[in-house]
């Protein structure tokens, strides 16, 4: 087994092999029943002594997340198996649950992935009647059909377009009609700055394996998007999160950090921040590109929501500000328009494109032609219209959101109403046993996004998400029904049993 | 400037830094007119002593690829700036030749990105009338319009599918299509084993990024697929290629090879293998999945063209006779059906498996459902009829090829007509100037792949690969007629200079 050690981190090597272990058994990477590597096999593959893996092991068994017992080895506990079983297929839990498959040489096999939570909360996440985990816009309220038609009449007019291999860097014409959309918003870029990515998840990931290695600095803020917390850490990025308040990112406090660890790259969700909802404050948004400048790294904006403000629209974007290429900015037109296109574009300058652009054609090739073409049509002649309509319909979402927590509201649990985007950031009472009330919550058919995921290192947080867009009205207020009565029944536990509440980070 | 360095390695140091350093340049990572670090800033990025990059740098100029002079230091050569702009944006072009740009700040700025050879050869190669260069079959042979009648009527009675997120693995129902395909070709996998990818480039990426890390022993054939070396060099591997001879890769040779160096990964394209058409036979598959076996690795067996046989049916795949979960196995849609959806399928087991579906979540949230859902109806009604017609057709360029070459055959040129597939691999008299005949095969039309993009550490070889399905037959003939008459022109000229051979490698 790999784990990558820092040997001159004021971290203990123990504790640095507890904490990797710990993720990738809570992020169902080694899956419950799996035999951890014996102290000594451990201890040759680690480079370390016997005495740190054994503490290692102490430590998790500690926390219940193994059990040793001698003669037999450690094994990961089966308690989670429950919880992490849920939604999948019965062939893959039938092999989760059996410890002689024929490929149980496989768990020797080192592996680079050290977090994986993106996958764990979205993908083997339970069906249930309400689904508000996801951040994502309901079906019925999307152009599908019209995206479906406009691609239908372009391609059978020229079905040889279709047939062949799109640019590396993406469709030219999608990226001229990027052009007149961002112009549009204060955002002058050429098509040739551009380059198409598979959603912005992927646009994260290029600028990671581009620019981020191990070691590296990278900032964020506390919480951020799972999904950009599973990239830069699968890089071995050294990741220092950043507090917020009601501005956004608090500048003062990453200026003080840079003077200490000087920042590669500065990952930031700049409008109706995923997951608090938070806009960072013009001031602020300039602030950060001064000290860019100053530490000569590059800053990388994820604006997936910038369109969806409910009554004023929000700062310019850093990018817009940017004059010396260290913006590296990355806008989705998944959730927007169409998650079963993946299409987002990102935008750079000079050898920071190029780089990117090199880093797509070993990825993938670029991505496929169909789904570029298929949004191209609908954004240059239907966006402007549809947003109007899309912005009014979520922001009658938001309010019956607000109107129902408000009558159920629970003591202890407040939040703040975002100006735009798609999802709702619940602080609920300190201490509050969350593993116990996301079980319960989904036994009574409510899904949401566990605070926890949203924090590098998964600390205890009492705070969740829920996506107030992505069912109708009705189904919308009856799940924040269900979730407040399930949040009410769970108070009184609060505490849990301390292994519940992962003290180990 | 990053430059991974092996320090217990028998290479020395200021070779592997001015190997990287080639490496980049050539393959334009490092641009024309770009000035190098000083050597005292390279000093200090690589920890290594001044007179370690003064003799890196002096190998570069000795082979001409870098300037250096008193006071104003290293630039790297305009020389090759015509080859390589060609067919780039105007734009681009602008910006590589002013060293005054307001992001030249970039140049100092750290990546990742070793070599990007598919990038270089593909996406930047200019527009010529016979474009050989590419391994693609005809727009007109391809069955886009059905492809996109299929996707259409499927969108439009269900549009709320494609406006929500697939799953991280794939779509469900084209995974079951795809079991009944693979069935019938002797691979029984149910479809919980499989992953579906955004073409075999993502499959390889994956399996790279979650398995393959620094120093990791990865096995190729030599040569190999460009993107596939891409991939190994840029997860740091310890790449060691196998040579082949009529009966693929040699087993022997790598049975040796592992003594000395386990392999964490072999990676191979048994069947109509790109670029030199070799399949490799039933015995030394069986062969290879034993060594497999006995190592406790992974094969990554890469099948593109399994059903493009122009006689008989190849030998089954490697995949079919594994029991144990060593073999990931990708097939490419991409090429037989529509290089404008991107489609592909990977087969693994037990926690290969997993972890793969989670590095795809990470690298783009899974594919898009539009491309899936086109495809999955064509394939499952439609792709057996196609693929007899296909084959008849593409044997039939292949036919007309070898005429063409027969006819204008260049004394000491010589080639293997492959037994299926797409590409053809022409062995060129010793010491033919290759980049010369590059650069004249372009400016008289006819694009080809540079037999040294297929090595490792691009060695200087007397071989190309042309594609003989990319085109009509009227096409294909004029092109190879074209590209014979250059040989011959630039037969004479064999030798070149030093410097346009490469030394270093």
């Amino acid at each position: 087994m790999h784990i990558e050690l820092k040997r001159g981190s004021s971290t203990k090597l123990y504790i640095q092999i507890a904490l990797t272990l710990a993720d990738r058994i809570r992020s169902g990477l080694i899956e419950p029943g799996t035999r951890l590597p014996s102290v000594r096999k451990m201890t040759a593959d680690l480079g370390v002594s016997l005495v740190t893996v054994s503490k290692a092991y102490a430590e998790l068994e500690a926390i219940q997340l193994i059990t040793c017992s001698q003669g037999k080895g450690c094994y990961v506990r089966g308690a989670q198996e429950i919880e992490q079983t849920e939604g999948m297929d019965k062939n893959q839990q039938a092999e989760r649950n059996h410890d002689n498959t024929p490929w149980n040489w496989q768990m020797a096999l080192v592996d680079y992935l050290p977090r994986a939570q993106l996958w764990r909360h979205f993908d083997a996440s339970p069906q249930v009647q309400y689904e508000l985990h996801m951040s994502a816009i309901q079906p019925e309220l999307l152009p599908t059909t019209e995206i479906i038609n406009s691609a239908y009449r372009l391609s059978s007019d020229h079905p040889e377009r279709m047939a062949a291999y799109g640019s590396f860097q993406g469709d030219r014409e999608l990226r001229q009609t990027f052009a007149g959309h961002f112009a549009e918003r204060g955002l002058q870029v050429a098509p040739e700055r551009m380059l198409i990515t598979s959603g912005t998840q992927q646009g994260i990931d290029l600028v990671a394996r581009t620019f981020v290695g191990p070691g590296d600095v990278v900032y964020m803020e506390a919480p951020t998007y799972t999904g950009a917390i599973d990239v830069f850490t699968s890089r071995g990025a050294k990741i220092i999160t950043v507090p917020m308040d009601g501005e956004g990112m608090r500048i003062d406090l990453l200026t003080r950090l840079c003077d200490t660890y000087p920042p590669k790259l500065i990952y930031t969700i700049p409008t109706y921040h995923n997951p608090t909802g938070v806009t960072m404050s013009a001031r602020r948004r300039a602030q950060l590109l001064n000290l860019a400048q100053s530490y000569h790294c590059l800053i990388l904006e994820d604006d997936p929501f910038a369109d969806l403000y409910f009554r004023d629209s929000p700062p310019a974007s850093i990018k817009s500000m940017d004059t010396t290429g260290h913006v590296v900015y990355i806008k989705s037109f998944s959730k927007v328009l169409s998650p079963g296109c993946r299409v987002a574009c990102a935008i750079a300058e000079g050898s920071v494109l190029t780089r990117l652009v090199a880093a797509k054609s070993t990825a993938d090739l670029g991505s496929p032609l169909l789904t570029q073409k298929a949004l191209q049509s609908f954004i240059q002649h239907q966006y402007s219209s549809y947003i109007v309509r899309l912005r009014k319909e979520l922001y009658a979402r938001l309010q019956a959101a607000s109107d129902v927590l408000e009558e159920y509201r629970v003591p202890g649990m407040y939040w703040v109403l975002p100006e735009g985007g798609l999802n709702l950031w619940l602080q609920l009472p300190d201490g509050l046993d969350m593993r116990e009330l996301h079980r319960q919550s989904l036994a009574a058919g409510v899904s949401f996004l566990p605070g926890s995921a949203c924090y590098v290192g998964e600390t205890d947080t009492a705070s969740l998400r829920i996506c107030f867009t992505v069912t109708n009205v009705k189904g919308l207020c009856e799940g924040l029904r269900v979730l407040c009565g399930v949040i009410q029944r769970v108070m009184p536990k609060q505490g849990g049993t301390a292994a519940d509440r992962l003290p180990l980070i």
